[in-house]
């Protein structure tokens, strides 16, 4: 274990918090929310202080890092940026309680979109608006920024990206680690750009825009009313609609397309099944809640905006889909577990992981059949490593597990089988909002202080694909080599 | 495909179907029921009829069969019984609804115990029988009886064992097929010859003490009473508490037992780790419903019963267990999944599925700290195949796929996301009670037609490990080679 450089990618990133914490104050300066600006600024003077003071006593000569140390970087990483994060909540008073903090804080990084708060509106802007960065940093991944901005980083840098980008196989788009991290925040800029101009056209005033914005990026589903998107035009709600599924496809595919090989594009089975799920879930619950609605349309928009925006596990909501018939939840149960495109910022057992376990399954039935043959799983048209199908059927296992047992760690919860179970899935999968207590109308609010812990932790599991932490958490991986 | 085979095998199931039957009518008899003793009567007479004639028919030279057959014999096999098994309930009246009385049927072969029965104790003697004695054939499984005792079967009849037997790996303990049926059946019937004296020494009558056996042995839970075991004495539901426990262990051990290898017996690790997760839940569940109890003998009592009930995936009851807290209906949904051991009559997951997956998990952490190193899981002290490895976690895949289609596929029941995925687990899993409407003080008498047809289908899928079914049902399955 290369403890020093472990330390000093950490000091680096305290800086970059620091750094990052400045733009919300500068919203409290706009605003003129003085208890917030200085929030902001002491907590940011703190963060960079101590991060820049690690960073300094841990320079290394030796900058080769392996596998374990990108978990524990990011894992470390990932702990007190959240840790850090909550503080300014804390000190301007709109959070009173850390835990509460806490919870809000990682919901934002790890872009579930979970919320604590009973009064959304009650909130200054400042830290509404913090709230929905975080989500657009947690979107990309904070390591991949730092890659992206710190020039003297190790070629090893993969290794990082790996244990930070959601998804089976991550691939380098160009040679050097450093180039494919810019290449990927440069893209993610863009279509942030572009959707905060769609979105000032409509309905929606600058900061609206550029909030609801981050909470599409990144996936992440924090808006600033009790309605979440429910009061805006139907033109917003389509323009974040579409935005959503944008933000859900592999940022790789939006690559090719930037070279021009649009055939790689069209070949890909990942996004035709994202696309093709995404197209029969929106016509089943169309169908299931057509009575609902007075007409068609509005039925549609509905349904498709909460498709896409469970399945890309944002979060967002037009409408209480809580009320909806059980047959509508369940399909919105499922797409909550399957998410959407890996190397999206999207949440979830990932699109490309179902196929691949699809074909698996397959593939099995035809070996039960013809015992002595040859069979393997080809995915994007290459034959999968059989490395690569293992970890996928084992990653399944340990995400069921985890679910199993962040259930009964929080069955005792007063709010019925429904809402602690959708709670579950709803932070694991980095969703947001679940059914029943903590439906799109309900909040985090009234779980104990013991569950919200529990939640916390499976939004950064279900963020970091469970594995980083298991293995940044084991002793073992602390040791002197 | 050798279809005649098939076929021949087919013919000789349905009068050794006729034959099952003789045994309910002797009860009938017994208790002068006339209308019960023609019902069986005449619809064994039908079953041994078509099935001589199909046999004659499709008597063929080439006795080769391999997995595909096997599959589908197995198939073919399991839906006629039940189809053939439902029609005494409705001759006789019992059951007037066909669909009700298949699926009370499919329930009892399966060796679910789900019922649909409002009224369990108007059931005339011979028919409460019936629905006992399918738990008892289905729990050994009904091929295995057949090449128990049909001696020109050929002696690929491992095809058709390995079908029909739980759990990941299914060794032949003597080295024809035929001889490992013979002292298969002999053990079962000796513990369950044991187990009728044990409680016939209780406070139940001769044809309490049987029903009930044959309940527990194929880890069914048909009782006859509203109740349960509810009513009957603390020994008697000790004995039965016992005995589920038994019968969910690997019938392997029990042939090592007895040629006095003990020495394996008592390395095995699946062996230990059911008995302690069994054991970890009776205590977990005892500590939670303490409170609800006057002494603290009673709530162990209660826990150990339940907790072996649903393990085993029995589901007696002695108390209703849906009125006890979420926390403790947590860990039953929980060991509804996890089931008891491959090679044992009960159903769920399997222990060994689970210890290969735990250690699949493990295996995976390791190879991600060290890309190079080499690693293999080992069970009971051997190096598990890779293809055996791949199995499980497909199977696994399969298992979490299937739950959530059937969970979809009734999630229009107006019974809540508590009741109806509890009802999916018990089916599927081939408990018997769920949680909240279908728990043990309720019934599966309220779901609709469809939704019958769906748990029917799913305890089938269960009972059966899910491939048996889904490659008869390919049309490729039945092509000419």
């Amino acid at each position: 274990m290369n403890r020093k450089m472990v330390f000093y990618i950490f000091g680096r990133i305290g800086q970059i918090i620091g750094g990052l914490l400045l733009l919300p104050a500068l919203v409290a300066i706009i605003y003129g929310e003085h208890r917030q600006l200085w929030s902001f600024l002491g907590t940011a003077l703190f963060a960079a202080a101590v991060g820049s003071g690690i960073s300094l006593l841990c320079r290394t000569k030796n900058k080769v890092i392996y596998a374990k140390e990108g978990f524990a970087i990011v894992s470390l990483a990932w702990i007190c940026m959240s840790a850090v994060g909550a503080v300014p909540f804390v000190l301007s008073g709109d959070i009173p309680s850390y835990v509460d903090a806490l919870f809000e804080t990682v919901s934002g990084f790890t872009t579930t979109g979970a919320s604590i708060l009973r009064d959304i509106e009650a909130m200054s802007k400042s830290m509404l608006f913090w709230r929905s960065f975080t989500h657009w940093v947690g979107g990309m991944g904070v390591l991949v920024f730092v890659m992206a901005i710190v020039s003297n980083m190790t070629d090893r840098s993969i290794h990082i990206m790996r244990a930070e980008m959601p998804g089976p196989v991550v691939g380098k788009l160009l040679p050097r680690g450093r180039d494919t991290a810019k290449i990927l925040y440069l893209i993610y800029i863009v279509m942030t750009l572009v959707q905060i101009v769609m979105l000032a056209l409509g309905d929606m005033d600058l900061f609206e825009s550029i909030v609801h914005t981050f909470g599409t990026a990144g996936t992440g589903g924090f808006g600033i009313k009790a309605s979440s998107i429910g009061g805006y035009s139907s033109y917003s709600q389509i323009v974040i609609g579409v935005f959503m599924l944008l933000f859900g496809i592999n940022f790789n595919l939006y690559f090719l397309l930037i070279i021009g090989r649009f055939k790689s594009v069209a070949k890909s089975s990942e996004l035709w099944t994202y696309l093709g799920i995404a197209a029969v879930s929106v016509v089943a619950i169309t169908v299931n809640i057509r009575h609902l609605y007075p007409d068609f349309s509005t039925a549609l928009r509905d349904a498709f905006f909460q498709s896409s925006s469970i399945m890309t596990t944002t979060g967002f909501s037009t409408v209480n889909f809580d009320l909806w018939p059980s047959f509508s939840k369940g399909v919105l149960m499922l797409l909550m577990c399957i998410g959407s495109c890996a190397g999206s910022t999207a949440g979830g057992l990932k699109v490309s992981r179902a196929i691949i376990l699809f074909k698996l399954v397959l593939c099995e039935i035809r070996r039960m059949l013809h015992p002595r043959s040859v069979t393997s799983v080809k995915f994007e048209g290459k034959a999968v490593d059989k490395q690569v199908l293992n970890s996928v059927c084992v990653y399944f296992a340990v995400y069921v597990f985890c679910i199993v047992v962040a259930f009964i760690a929080v069955s005792f919860e007063p709010f019925g089988f429904e809402s602690n179970f959708s709670a579950v899935l709803a932070t694991f999968n980095n969703i947001g909002p679940g059914l029943g207590a903590v439906g799109p109308a309900g909040s985090f609010a009234d779980y104990s202080v013991f569950s919200k812990l529990v939640f916390s932790f499976a939004m950064l599991m279900g963020r970091l694909e469970i594995f980083p932490l298991v293995i940044a958490l084991s002793p073992s991986t602390w040791r002197k080599n």
